[in-house]
């Protein structure tokens, strides 16, 4: 069964800014759908800010396998609400690919716990990706580096949390680096963060970027069935131990009680 | 020089149940602050729910050098404001202990990003807490294994982000097992779950807990100058690149201009 | 394409310990070869300590996607020879799943790093697993715990690296607990350690072992060709360099020199 | 007390190239323990592989709380058993500091249990390293970015298990990035990779160099008394068993038996 993708895009300066709506015509959110939906056994849709709920409804996500997320110039539009529900599909086992500026975005935020701050300049600099884990899934068909002529630079120090791998760290022509593709795990989730794509350069028409997302989407899908109940607390009463137990001591609650939350 | 922990208390059963006001004439942050002034090498105060601002305003924040944080009843009732800022200072280097029911306290959940969800049985069982990483320092002068004859259980799967390391595995008498002892990093800021120290038991007043404690605020404190500006994300213009560089291509900011958020 | 997978038995109780023979009448590695050649889309051979390169022939681990290994009374008859093969074979990509006494096993030591000792005990006691990392692959199908009736025990502190993940943890009846199933990267190879399956009990026939052992050769497999030269150090002359450098200073080495190994 | 660090110097080009020992008249070991010595609450001594055991006999390492280690051209005549020596003292509690080509070193390999290779160029090339943690004990005093004239270029992708944390990246002039800063744990030692110190060049005469170095040495050494019969396998008797327990079903050992290994 196909992979089941959603390219969620901010959508905004592909409305404002002739050179981005230029690369972009579809959206950058259309042009990535369109490099997984060539892929094979990935079937991907979009979602852009400006629908309601930002195109991600419960039922939506319910049904979405792997969310990609592009933001930038927005992040604060982007509702509580709809942020809270992308972070608890994640933890129910939907993957996660923040791309880009997507590191301010507000369900990536959350879901990292830190501030994910770092340095940047806009200069259209040179970028080369170094794989620093071979064989990784996500690097399937790429070779140990390769560069993006024309790229914003993003610097350390990265304000994320130590990763479960650290995929890619990219050279800057400046005099940068950057740990540019990081796994994590939230829950169920699989998240992954990938560096290049500022909006104006054509990033996401490079085939070695192509590569990256469609390998990043297929690692990223959990095939099991979504955790039912991801934020539930269970009582488990003495009467249903394991191992038999009596009660023993005070207590607060009575057997089968909510706990505090 | 002295380390300053601040020992939070939620405050709530002191006040509301007999057996924890018995137990904890001063309150559990009491209890705890106690024995860290008692330890050589650590200046303990506490703070409380009730207090203004929780206890904990900036002046407060930025003289801690590691905070103590223990909540069941009233997750709620802490302001957004003050765990925002509890967490920002983390992130600038300021140690965190969460012990027990904090699993659920708004700070603990947003530093680890995850649903931090578990199982649990009030009982009174015997609960046996193994050391998995030896000569860890924060099990430094313990036996390899050590129990509480009257514990609340918590049970896997606990929803925690894979930690730094495992250092403490809890047996619980009624057949489950949970990770007990967590190390995690979350900017500068050294994070610590430990689990034990259900109210109604007299757990805070154990040795070997009175061990840990001491020892994971040793641990805890990064004696390193905060991090100012914690979440800035500076621009480095094209004429400060370390690397000679310039500038080609379309952008879409100015030199030196803020970037989106 | 099927994964191809070969399960190692060190094959000496089988043949001198009638418990051992009845309960695995074709070996515990033939056993386990039923299993996983039962599951769909894996095709498993067994190999033995008895046979010449204990059955692990260059060509052998070449055709390997990934090895099984059950050893635990002749540990050191495994030569040198063939267990630097394996590692080498995982640091190319091949998966290597280690079982139970296999925390002892040369290869695994290697891999390791570290002492991988731990305590035991073999009184039949109950054993109950947990599962750590809800929707793991290698849970997929699981429920939250599941016990074996009789085991040995195997109890912390394990002298193992902290994990990538762990994804089990054991309870049992004496009071124990230890992280039964982890996960590791070496080089482009996933090792994944899983401790139960003593060779008086019949725990390779229980339904949800099982399944663990599918799910792991499933999560094992690396479908990328093999990285060549793993072991390689390029010497990249200047004259290669991807931005142009000149060379500066004094040096130990000419162009394309070997290093030092 | 004071730390006692021991540098361990291969010392071959020192004897062997005037343009080492013009550099480093006492060695580069000489050089370090210098440096630390000058660094105050460390004791720093050194060894050489032409000494005895290569100056790290049973009782020297008994008494060491942080060795460090410079090796390059002669990694192979470092004893088998000096270096399983060193490695059993790590596990059971001494801080381990690979510098440099020390990535091949008999030690470092196998406690690492990978390949750790790597790709290079000698080339006097400038190297700037960043902090991708701030406020890491081993950046202390540091500034978010240092860089080295002339260095030998060491490239990605480093062959090297997942580390616990990343806490230097290094940029290279000609194109290549590199994890230059790596920390792991191996048992109860902890075991820090710096990459810089080719030995044609006057990087350990830099002072943010030395200052990492002698963080290193600090941040390593675990006070806690060594951890004893470290590879030891106890079997815990069922007389002896925490819980109350049976012995049931077949057994092959009997009670106090020495385990296989």
């Amino acid at each position: 069964m196909s992979i089941r993708a959603v390219v969620w895009g901010e959508n905004v300066h592909e409305q404002t800014n002739q050179i981005v709506s230029d690369l972009y015509p579809t959206g950058i959110h259309g042009a990535i759908a369109q490099t997984l939906n060539a892929a094979g056994g990935i079937t991907a849709s979009t979602a852009t800010l400006q629908e309601p709920d930002h195109g991600l409804t419960v039922d939506r996500l319910a049904e979405t396998d792997v969310l990609l997320w592009w933001g930038h110039a927005a992040h604060g539009d982007v509702s509580d609400e709809v942020s809270q529900r992308v972070v608890e599909a994640v933890w129910s086992g939907m993957g996660f690919i923040a791309l880009h500026s997507t590191h301010f975005a507000k369900p990536f935020k959350q879901l990292m716990g830190s501030a994910c701050n770092l340095t940047w300049r806009e200069a259209g600099e040179r970028e080369r990706l170094w794989v620093t884990s071979r064989n990784h899934p996500i690097a399937a068909g790429l070779p140990d580096h390769f560069s993006l002529e024309h790229e914003e630079m993003y610097g350390e120090p990265f304000g994320v949390p130590e990763p479960l791998e650290t995929v890619f760290i990219s050279w800057f022509q400046g005099g940068e680096v950057f740990r540019s593709g990081l796994t994590y795990k939230r829950g169920a989730g699989n998240v992954f963060y990938f560096r290049p794509g500022h909006e104006t350069y054509p990033t996401y028409h490079d085939a070695n970027i192509q590569t990256v997302l469609t390998n990043a989407v297929r690692w990223a899908h959990n095939p099991i069935a979504r955790v039912l109940g991801v934020t539930d607390t269970p009582n488990v009463p003495v009467t249903q131990a394991l191992e038999p137990i009596s009660e023993r001591g005070p207590r607060l609650h009575e057997d089968g009680e909510e706990g505090f939350k």
